[in-house]
């Protein structure tokens, strides 16, 4: 993460999956199209060369927690810094108050991405513990709210 | 609106805010900056000049439903069309079927915009009738959402 | 309204429509067919020769409140005086405590119709502020709602 | 139920109500009139000459279910069958999911009667399981509102 | 019931018994005693000779809204007529509209008893929509619960 | 309390009333009766001398709880002792935790009494924290509910 | 039922199905399959000859009850008694409390059953007053259903 | 709207009225007086020479937004600005979230007022959405409140 | 209390404060401000020469009860007489039916008052048991509020 | 209280009981021991000699309120002070506004404590309207949480 | 897994089970049984040869979805694949979004299994989010329903 | 763990911490000082050198159940022994059925920690699983929780 970057303000932003988004473009390609996310982050960095961007992804919530903890400890470790999150948390974004509260130890702006539109299906997936945890969100247009949300903050 | 655009192919992008947002740029301009909406949609126009931008705004639901309507119909006029909608529709978003109602009958793609998170604000709006009749809902980036959902209706 | 009708003891009936009702027979005509308010409502006054029939619509929740106030105030007026009113609020139906209590100030009976089986739709359309200000409703039987409505006031 | 009928294409209207309603004509005659359902039913006869029209009545739920099963299997009977059914299932409409169920296997269309405006009495009444299996319901309008039922039915 | 009473003012309570009460004194002899219903009305009797004392069970609900449609129709049969009338509807006190609605259609006055204390008990036999449709009620105090019902009633 | 019974084992029963009660027999007479809790009381005395009736009330919750703990004690005091409880704690009956605590502590058998039917009133006052603390509950019958309770006590 | 069995230990289950099941076979055969209750229960004995089932159905909720309590009585009959019940109760599973209490009167082990998944439908069916009656339940396996819960009571 | 007052520190209070309430004074005048606003109005400017009141009513919601906003603006205007606003916004209160944002954009001292006491009226009348946005409430006062209203702002 | 007024028409108005009231003016004065009740009643009482004015106070919910009992009984006590009764009672206006109960055994009309506005508050705040009791209610005006009432009153 | 204490700097906490804790030592011996609240704060007293430890005890909700505005009081009065207040207010804890405003006057700091677990008995009991007025809450240890939280007061 | 099975056509069934299910067997062996799972497990492959039973147990519940997401992979891998899975997930079964959204992604059918009644249980357990995902479920029958759950699968 | 503890009867406890509480001391530390929990313990082993102290943190939830199960096992292990539990299961408490499952199964006494005051918090961490699966709880004293409730346990 953040290996020998040469540009001395280079932005770092993080994109952090919860759980069965590392199914993305396997699961419902007629859906979700086929893209994977290791390949729409590959795409992202090459539109966004002037942005360092790390990608992490965990079924486990614990792990993903362990994670955003990591980010939130590496201001002091160089010159290059978290200068954002973006998280999809997937279903743990219905129920996790640790994800929460590990969200809200981090100073960096955050952003919130669904890829799909949470509010037109399940009631139970109407409610996202995250969303006031961040600065934003952005949900239902799919793979490219991920590039949306890096937009707003860069 | 669409007057005389000579490029056949150009899209045309409508964006409709409700009751209070004729007040952005002036009211809490700490809080949301001091441009206006008539001044932000002119920096869009400049830097989407192959989208047609037009800007609606009223504080009366029912003639918001009118411009709605007008929108929906104008498909049959002539060579430009109405190729997305972007909707900030204020208080209205949390208690209008009416509104509901009205966009669930136009066919192209829609985005919801709110500047604010409004899952950060009082519960009462928490919960938006216009976000499961929209594709998707960008919240809480400020008036870059609008930018962001052109991009992603265009 | 109701000028000039020689025949004494002619019924005025109101019909009075609320929000997207104009769009009648425009929108979804495989659902609701192609007919019109207006074609319908010209058929209505053929069928029923001794009733003069008038109608209102507007998406305009006040409009709708102003004009109900004026049909309260036409009786002094004349010899032709409102003898019912059939209402059709739309999404309005679920949520306007203002319609409701200019309904409640018009001493005329009153029947609520819905085109549709608002109680096969979503949750939120189950409850009407209407309903119990009315003496009756019809709903899912489509146009002719308008037609068993007008049968039970006069 | 449906002997003997000469003419060949004469429709069949079952018409099924529930517990209390044999009183009708009987109880509160200041309020709902005089008129028993048989009486009321007779009059419909007379005024529809064309369409058959049955009537049933029980006080006990599962009585009724056994009917509405008997009219589901009438159609292989012979030149008759069933065009329609109007139910009133009085307390049952709020509590019965069996009826419900009941009336779901029924492929005719099926119209709900009230005879007062169950939204203006007891909130329990407000809600009815029934509705939503029927294609409409008319309430509030008294016994009139079974002809208008018969009338969205033929 | 009500055959040969002589005295003409003798007093005409009925006892209407609901689902599973036909099991007193058999179920749970050790809770509730192994005196049967038959016996404690038999004892009754013998206690109140001058009143003459009915007695009516069934598990159907239906046939519970017959007879006490049959109770209330008693009062033009002759001398002897119903002055008051104690139920215990069982399981269906906390479910039956249907009941309620008989027992609403019944002038004579009404007392609800429950064997047990209902509010001691699961949630959802706290509510009982029958208790609103009577004068008052008696629970908790086993089969003496008739015994005190009558005396307020005589 | 109590003083000097000769009969050894003679009863004793505590009628404890809560707030308002004092006004019993002055307050709503054509609805209450004009006969107030103390004459009531008496007449008790008259119909039931093998029975030692001593009655409480207070409009201050703490004094009530005060009463009753008082009551706890007294079987350590001498040959006579509570048999038996009877409460009418009015408005208290709805909401105090801290009353229902101090009756949870007594082990002689309690009876609740309400001279309305607290069922067929507001809301509130469906809900009572006594009852199930309670051997069982009479309500809606007036003063006499008290006698009832006594019975179902001795 | 259960008369003349040879071998003194062979086991007795009883069926009992509920409202609108008398169907099943007849009723959407493209999703149930054609196979009816009683040729299914045919199949069941054929399969498990050490086993006497019997079988009931009725679509009145009071018949069940009925028949709920002579299989309690059944065991002071003679040699053969019932082992086992297995339920599916329709749609009263959801509103009777009057089975539920018949049930818990039973104290041989029970099953319940669904043909569908119960909690894969409408919201009012994911409740089942009847299913903490019983020992366990088996939903959603169509007509094997009833076999496994036999298996799990013999 | 305070043109030409030559008193320089003449305090300016506009009264805001919502729907239905141009019919004060014509609408059940047997509860509520036959008084209408606008005489009501003259009353107070009586009263109150030392204060400029002024009065607007609309029944459409939008355009009390867009009347508030006005308000708003004023005091950059001239040597008159607006020192309180009392608003009665009727059935709007309990539904709109736009006025109540309106509301809270205004940076005068506010007083709601409302003539009956919606209290004592149906359920869905004791939430008022305005209330929280405004220093104070005054109901149930009748006519009155708005004088008492102007007392606490001036 | 009223003892000795001369002027035969002269009116008696009570304020009755509960829980903490006491300490107004001593706690929280920069919010308050630093006048204490007394002070405050002597002030009125300079201001409305006309009116007698008596002040109560009191922590506990059964004085207060006792206190307003009292006030009921005054009428027919000579010639002085409460015409009206102003009531701040503090917490206990959310939780205390027995309050309620013993302000509608009052004749007099009523004015509740809260000091600071209940609705932007807690929200256990913001539902008074007591404004349903009382003519009307104001809220949010500080001690002007008992002024406010007394004009109301008188 | 605290009077004619020498040692300067010596604390001063005084511990507040509520309803039936009076009782504690006397009632249910076999769950909470023996120990009476009197003794166990003797105890205290012995192992905490550089602490003043007062004790309070009411069953009256109003006095306990005096009681803690006297405490509030005490600071101004001399060498000695109220350091913490340790509240265990028994049933009042959930449902006492007056009580939780009483507390929220309090400078000093307060736990509450409770001997049992409230959150392992009845679901009314788990809501306090106390503790989020106190520093914290120490609950299900038994006569030991007096202890407890005075450590963490001192 | 699925190693080196000859027979072609020989099935696969998985079981999954979740947290504190690695205790079955050595927690409350009275009510459960000391049969461990891994036994279970033996046992029932002892039964069904012809079916290929492999088993995964783990507390973590991203552990839980990385299972399911492999064996959603499987029927790609060669000729024996997945024909069933059958879950337990324990505590996650009530909380778990995520693990719900991994056995949507599953095709194989599924079917749900609890040792215990859940529904005889705390409120919290009658809710499972796994159940609609399944084709049916299993509950309250031990062990067996692994066994009940298999045969309905092959 | 435990190993080579000499003195035979020195007491084992256990502190198991949940996520994000491996931050103690480094987040907020202006609110929660900056001792980190590897340090406190350290504190508490110096300060109860009769007592074996061990720790756990983890942020993945079944990490912790494993833990809990580990700790549940130990008793048999040697000389040794668990005698108590003190968990502080941060976000989790709010969520985690299968939490609460594994405490349930630790026979060991078991008392429930927070560092805040989670009553004056949001609301959706009022309630928590864990609570009633303890002997009790400490909240809102900080890091001397952990020693209150060692001293509750030893």
């Amino acid at each position: 993460m953040g290996c020998g970057s040469v540009v001395i303000d280079m932005k770092h932003i993080e994109i952090i999956n919860g759980p069965n988004l590392n199914l993305t473009g396997r699961r419902e390609p007629e859906v979700y199209g086929s893209t994977t996310m290791e390949e729409y982050v590959e795409g992202l960095r090459a539109r966004f060369p002037e942005v360092e961007i790390t990608y992490y992804q965990s079924n486990v919530e614990g792990e993903l927690i362990d994670r955003i903890q990591q980010v939130v400890r590496v201001p002091a470790a160089g010159n290059t810094s978290i200068d954002g999150l973006i998280v999809n948390l997937g279903g743990y974004s219905h129920t996790s108050v640790a994800l929460r509260d590990a969200l809200l130890a981090v100073p960096a702006p955050k952003v919130e991405v669904h890829l799909s539109n949470i509010f037109a299906r399940e009631e139970y997936r109407h409610h996202s513990l995250i969303t006031s945890a961040c600065r934003g969100m952005v949900c239902g247009l799919g793979l490219q709210g991920y590039e949306l949300a890096l937009r707003a903050l860069v």
